[in-house]
């Protein structure tokens, strides 16, 4: 046999065979890509043109051998950072619960969908546990919660739930006619004013509320916002509140913030997504104080618990406002069990892949006593990045870090210059942000795994690439 | 070392170590999976209750030591269906490419979000080539296309971009004062109404056009409804047709639909969530003949191309909407590289999971012409189930499979109690739908690794489940 019939196993015990043989090498690859962590792709690797040329990522016309495939897949991965590398602080996430990266492997094996128990089978109640304890540690005690597709599309279904309270029969009819308003703050995430767009509010509609010194929205300047929005015969109906901004990791004042908004009716949402983990820290919980008042809170586990993208949730003071705003009759999909075991009739998504398994994998290794030291080791982290920072006189700490954002400068140098030097050598990838009217570098302390010499080798790569650039400035015109 | 701490490991190095003896337990606990493919989860263990007490999926407040860890995850596994069981045709997916699960199973190791290139290499790439060329199949030679979180969302932000284009400025001040109306057929998905709901259209704006007799939406019905609409003062802006629809896998007539809704001056949308891939087909893509000239199309190439959940894009016929409608200034994350290689630009989700680089392994293992091969396959085989059913005097054939659905009775059963008592006593896994007023169950062939004799084992189970029971009936009150 040849030609493409060729690559199509004739039954079904040739194509288990294929996938027995791909088994081991998974197996293979992975290990060699846990053995290059140390490294990221760099040099020529990281200059796109170069790259796309070299890889030869062409669809090919004819199909492979699979041993070729793997090849491929190799090289492509090899030419892919790791998260997990310590060489990877870009982001708000990093490093990873090794059950939770064995959990997400092993789902793609079974590959259900998970909008009923009849095809999701054990999975649906993997999901229903977690999200019962996370109700429980919000404080949302008799809430209800959905597993979303990230933090921007949880903060998304808070808004379109608020907005559908607000104004009744909005889901039926449109939001004709309505002149509705939310807040959040100046350093909230850019999920908000994306969200208003979609959801037929408008980005014009979202008010960026002041912050003080240390990033947190002011509940005074919330207050008067909404004042005069009323006066102008607006109607204000949303605060979305941050625990754990994007830039400096700030905690707005959820208490202070929830009764502005309670006294004056609106919905207070609170967008943890990256904050949320620390509910589980009794230490840490504090910066979260208040929360439990609130509507509703999006809590990404994907950000600070090492569980790989992605692993969202949004969490509900209230139950039955999903069924109430998300439900679609739909005869041929919820055709047994009671609705309870169906999260399709409650979620954003039809067809749903499993993002519960892996957390709950990595919950089963390190119990909730594991979380605690493990996030009390993240923030432990920040606090001896600040200070080496702090004693450095090369360098320049821009603020005590309020949780895993250590936010910093090489002084006299521009920080997104040494940014770009370190990614373009494939050093070390790092971002920066604006903090305080200055370009600083961002450092977050999400990979769990990070020790003290880490951070020093970190600092050092940071100094040596600053050193060989020519002096430059911070201050960002206001 | 006890309690808690002892749980984190001291050192990257040990943290590696542990992923590494992992490798081995995900290769092992992979085979056994693959191993009882041959059969579904059953008995006690489709009992929710009983499920749950058997599994015991309390998270602890003390970790588990690794290989505890493991066995509760075999347990959980292997009380979950897999979609590549020949016994499960519940889904319009089903089946598995083996390289694109390979590719599933070892993106989690480096687990990086598609929202640049500086975190995401040459997953970047990889995501270009593919919608490069599914814009290609799609007849988009000057298109775009973006990565979706599952078909509906895929829908979703074909709605929002032709809401924005119709009410320009929608997305800065909402969809205030308008009277937006959508078209979509009887036998549409049910993201349609619902994204309408989201998106501050309205759900009682979605009208839901009359279907010929096999299931295809009626142009002249189309053009009525919109002239009705018109003629109240209304404005008509969206058109969906269906490539695929869930219960038939009927095609709508694009052609004539598309020249309803360009004379109209309407967005014409092709909801190919299911029968999209078979653009990649000369035999087949006739069915999808008009498409070329649409707007934007929705393709899950999870559904028939065996690629684990999720993969689905959203394709534009015109380069631009995307960032237009979708990019904010996000100053801490778009740092380097052209905006090109940033997608996070021109995508709905910030955090994005990587769902590419499944779909590129496979289509390095097929080449165009496998999926050629592979889809004449899954065709192929919905014209031998209804050969077999037509030729059987037990079963009522409902009609000539469009597509891949092949949907019959058996006669004088009910077709849901049938359903139902083969997945109560854990035998096949497949589902039921209306078809011109009768209640069938609904065979779905894409599982491209089913054979002759799989689908008379199929409809053996059928024919048994059915004579255990009573007489029924399948009239569906009108």
């Amino acid at each position: 046999m040849s030609g493409p019939e060729s690559l199509l196993p004739s039954s079904r015990a040739r194509r288990a065979a294929e996938m027995e043989e791909l088994l081991a090498a998974v197996a293979a690859l992975g290990r060699d890509l846990l053995a290059r962590e140390e490294e990221l792709p760099g040099g020529a690797a990281r200059d796109p043109g170069q790259l796309a040329a070299a890889l030869d990522l062409a669809l090919p016309d004819a199909g492979r051998p699979l041993a070729e495939v793997m090849a491929r897949l190799r090289a492509v991965l090899l030419a892919t950072p790791s998260s997990s590398s310590w060489r990877f602080v870009n982001q708000l996430f990093a490093g990873r619960e090794p059950a939770a990266t064995a959990a997400a492997m092993l789902t793609p094996l079974v590959n259900i969908s998970m909008y009923t128990f009849k095809a999701g089978g054990a999975q649906i109640l993997v999901e229903r546990e977690l999200l019962h304890r996370m109700c429980a540690a919000a404080g949302f005690t008799a809430g209800e919660g959905a597993f979303t597709p990230g933090g921007s599309f949880a903060n998304f279904l808070a808004l379109v739930l608020a907005r559908n309270e607000a104004l009744p029969g909005a889901r039926e009819t449109g939001v004709a006619g309505a002149r509705l308003v939310a807040y959040t703050s100046a350093e909230g995430h850019y999920s908000v004013p994306k969200n208003a767009g979609l959801a037929g509010i408008g980005r014009a509609n979202v008010r960026a509320i002041a912050v003080d010194g240390r990033g947190r929205m002011l509940p005074e300047a919330l207050a008067a916002a909404i004042a005069a929005d009323r006066a102008a015969g607006l109607r204000p109906f949303f605060v979305n509140a941050t625990a754990g901004t994007t830039v400096r990791g700030a905690f707005d004042p959820l208490g202070e913030l929830g009764d502005v908004a309670r006294a004056a009716g609106l919905w207070f949402h609170v967008d943890a997504a990256f904050g949320g983990s620390l509910l589980l820290s009794p230490e840490h919980r504090r910066l979260l104080a208040g929360s439990e008042r609130a509507d509703s809170l999006a809590w990404d586990p994907h950000k600070m618990m090492g569980v790989p993208l992605q692993s969202s949730v949004l969490l509900l003071a209230r139950r039955g406002l999903l069924a109430r705003n998300l439900d679609e009759s739909a005869d041929y999909l919820f055709q047994a069990d009671p609705d309870e075991l169906n999260p399709g009739r409650r979620s954003l998504q039809c067809g749903r892949p499993n993002d519960a398994l892996k957390l709950w994998a990595a919950w089963q290794r390190l119990g909730s006593q594991g979380w605690v030291a493990r996030l009390g080791r993240q923030m432990a982290l920040a606090r001896r990045a600040a200070e080496l920072i702090r004693s450095d006189p090369e360098l320049r700490l821009a603020e005590e870090p309020p949780s895993l954002n250590v936010c910093f400068e090489v002084r006299g140098r521009a920080s997104d210059a040494v940014c770009d030097r370190l990614d373009r050598d494939g050093l070390l990838k790092i971002g920066h942000g604006i903090v305080a009217g200055r370009r600083t570098i961002r450092l977050v302390c999400s990979n769990a795994d990070l020790g003290d010499a880490d951070l020093a080798e970190i600092l050092a790569e940071i100094k040596a690439a600053a050193r060989a650039l020519p002096p430059g400035d911070n201050a960002v015109a206001g």
